[in-house]
């Protein structure tokens, strides 16, 4: 089976969008994922076509509603996959949640706009709740974007060579080293030399050093974790070995 | 002056995207907030429009050069703004850094792609990194759009109601109250019977409680540093009051 994303918006018409170029739309060319859209107002019940009212209790602004949103879910075949509403109350998204739903069979995504969902639905149709960070967007379509990407890059095949995955950032739990190529000077900056010394044990020892002192100087949340910790092994990593 | 985002990215044709659409497709259109892009690939320097070549010291995949680099962000007006370069290793948006960002000139946002950029630009033209969380994307064109929608949202006249603004969340460092509408039955859930009392004292004190439940149970970061150190203020308010 193709991993497949669903996603219920206001704008089908913004997808794919960014997940349509480069390597991602090359993946779905190769039939390595899927996406496909349903829009939420074709289950509206009325002329207006509209699938929101205003908030119990007052207040500024529109809620969408539960029984609306219900129907629009209802009408995607499930085939197991997770129910995920981008909303900045959710569990924030990092790396081992996306290696997590890049291994299974796809995901459904619902993009929020207004002031929200009508909380009902979420009981009701067991949606989990995933935020991109502690920041407010004006609907859930750009932070989808995000969550599928982050996934289908994952996926065996879609990133023409895997073995740059182990090394990025949040693999072991360290940000990333950093990198230089040519010209050999920029602006009177060199290349650090033991990059150009051929001697592999020593560049390795060097990058090593590089993502520690990074993590520990930018992040030291992670970097305190790591610590800790030690390295992040994924549980369930099904990645081919190369 | 306008709020002006200029986008240096290998896909200008994936802007304004989602940036087009719904309310900041409004903003733009009222004149509260523009937004351009430069190829990078057009600062190639040969015939090849290639702007990447192999990492000094091994590795897989290709590393965007810093002279061209260099040359597309100087060809674009600074106007006093902040170059960002999305990534993961950078400074993690928050609400606060979106209300910072939204209250200055605008930004100027470079979209990496392949395994990055060269080190030696950031230094040389003063690149400050931010990250949209921690979690790996195939390119900086999404963390852009996800960062300039949490930007202009906040511009005064592009949401309607800027009512709305003051209770979503991370506003004062909790997260939102849930909401409900109608109808004031779903699938046998009934609409919490205080938000239909009419009594505004007792609805704003049952919203005030789901706020620190909420933040509490899902967020426990948030509520150690809200229990700590009090509601969020911002040090440089310029909003209108309303």
């Amino acid at each position: 089976m193709m991993w497949h994303a669903t996603i219920l918006t206001l704008y089908p018409e913004l997808f794919p969008g960014p997940l349509g170029a480069s390597i991602l739309g090359r993946g779905a060319a190769d039939g390595h994922w899927a996406l496909d859209t349903v829009n939420i107002r074709d289950f509206s019940d009325n002329k207006y076509g509209s699938v929101d009212d205003t908030p119990a209790g007052g207040g500024a602004g529109l809620v969408m509603r539960a029984d609306i949103m219900a129907n629009a879910i209802d009408s995607v075949p499930r085939n197991d996959r997770r129910i995920i509403c981008l909303s900045p109350r959710g569990r924030p998204l990092n790396q081992p949640l996306a290696h997590e739903l890049s291994q299974g069979p796809g995901l459904i995504a619902i993009c929020g706009r207004f002031e929200g969902i009508d909380e009902r639905v979420f009981d009701a149709r067991q949606i989990e709740e995933v935020s991109l960070g502690d920041f407010v967007l004006a609907g859930g379509e750009i932070a989808a974007m995000a969550l599928i990407e982050a996934c289908v890059r994952l996926i065996p095949g879609v990133l023409g060579s895997a073995s740059s995955l182990g090394e990025e950032s949040f693999e072991g739990g360290l940000l990333e080293y950093p990198q230089y190529t040519r010209p050999r000077e920029f602006e009177g900056r060199a290349i650090p030399e033991v990059l150009l010394s051929g001697d592999h044990k020593r560049i390795a020892k060097w990058r090593d050093e590089q993502r520690n002192e990074i993590t520990r100087t930018r992040r030291p949340d992670l970097w305190e974790r790591f610590s800790t910790d030690g390295p992040i092994r994924r549980s369930n990593n099904k990645e081919p070995k190369t």
